[in-house]
């Protein structure tokens, strides 16, 4: 199953089951109970939802303004280097445990919204990253059963202003600049997906490909990066697990390529499909 | 004026102008419309809270289960190394921009509340900070107008595990343990605190003093962090910043000197008053 959020034309945030280029919202009825995504998650509602939409009209995916499927994460936990190959291209060592930093809700846009360039660099960077989306609360959840904590998965875009993240040690600075990443188009079960292993992603900028990964390539996986975040804090439904960008940005190309107003930058994952989004500059 | 949060005797989460060692709860007609002190900060009502809390019966201060003044703020930025002192305990330069990392509402307790040690780590530290409130929204605020969009302080004690601070580059993970820090005892409004250059702060473990600073000796002072902060992103009604620590934290003493159950730790800001912690093992 797959469901995505949206704002519909009164205003109001909703969310609705996906099929094909078609949406079908909850409803009024499971929006009054649940009124996000992640209060559904939480109240493990998730067959309700898809009932409740299965009585509501179709209306285009296109129609709809996107925001990120899960607009109000309790926590956006962001895992910093995790693919040997972007490991290299930043001169680092093999790491022994997974570099973490955050984002804010703030920082994120839904599919085909604008994400802005700061006004104040232009070391606008693309990072694209599979996220993961926790379904179920825990904490020191074991690595052999931290799978059944997981509700679905989702593409991300870890956008980052490359000197920002540079001021010093602690990448905060690049990484929150608002609406500066996107994460969507819409949530996929964990049924749906199957194996991470088994998927693959690709990032393009304006159609040409920046960054080609099996998932299998990640450094720390799924249940390794939950059970250690775990140990730290107790993950609640809705938190979202960025695992982390493959070799290719364009902070480490020769020469360096970053992000201009006009462009488009792509994120797509197997199994989950393409978040898209154009740059703007900030007005 | 002086504002504290709590857990009122039927579970509700109230808040209430503190008089000496005594409390005036706001009372159910400013909580139903204000149900908590972000809430009030963001509509600009602190006056309305007090007239509020002026028909209340005083209870006794320590009669009531406190909370971190904001109990659900949007953001907690945290500075990293802002006190020469502390900055050249860890071998480091000067910076030529603030650390940030952040911490997640549910890694902090209020006054008198015990602050956990982590089962899996005997390496847990102090570290006294005071922490700015946020009473206005606002993104890129010059340094000049900064100490406007201050609503209040209240001391934060930004306790650490050490040894998962040091996993990685990213001190994440020794900042986020549940319960692993305290903030409090309540939120002093900017009029009352003054200049804060002109106050102090000392750490105490046990009754022994382990800090003690100016908190003019600040290495960024609190506008440049306003602006800084928001140039990146924008800061919200209750939102706090933990200014930093100085010297004297336990991982830098000869011997290390890390907290373990039993311990008392305290916090004290002139102008404020005193947060005091506990310190228990993880259960």
């Amino acid at each position: 199953m797959r469901i995505c959020s949206y704002v519909l034309a009164n205003g109001t945030r909703s969310y609705g089951i996906v099929d094909g280029d078609l949406v079908r919202d909850v409803g009024e009825t499971i929006r009054g109970q649940y009124p996000d995504l992640r209060a559904a998650l939480a109240s493990g509602v998730l067959s309700d939802v898809a009932e409740g939409a299965s009585g509501s009209a179709a209306v285009p995916l296109d129609s709809l303004t996107l925001l990120p499927p899960i607009t109000n994460p309790d926590k956006i936990i962001c895992i910093g280097l995790n693919y040997m190959g972007h490991i290299k291209e930043t001169g680092r060592d093999a790491p022994s445990h997974p570099s973490i930093f955050t984002r804010y809700p703030s920082s994120l846009v839904g599919h085909d919204q604008p994400m802005v360039r700061a006004s104040v660099s232009t070391w606008f960077d693309f990072e694209g990253e599979l996220a993961v989306i926790i379904g179920k609360a825990g904490r020191a959840i074991p690595a052999e059963r931290a799978m059944s904590h997981v509700a679905g998965y989702t593409c991300f875009n870890d956008g980052t202003i490359r000197d920002f993240q540079r001021h010093t040690t602690q990448f905060w600075a690049g990484k929150n600049f608002d609406r500066s990443g996107s994460m969507g188009p819409w949530f996929v079960t964990a049924d749906e997906f199957g194996n991470p292993a088994d998927q693959s992603m690709v990032t393009r900028l304006n159609g040409e490909v920046m960054q080609s990964t099996s998932i299998a390539d990640l450094a720390f996986d799924i249940p390794t990066l939950i059970a250690y975040l775990s140990t730290v804090c107790e993950l609640l439904p809705g938190d979202i697990i960025a695992t982390g960008t493959p070799s290719g940005v364009g902070m480490f190309r020769e020469p360096k390529l970053f992000m201009k107003a006009g462009d488009r930058i792509e994120v797509e994952i197997t199994g989950i499909g393409t978040l898209a989004n154009a740059i703007v500059d900030e007005s």
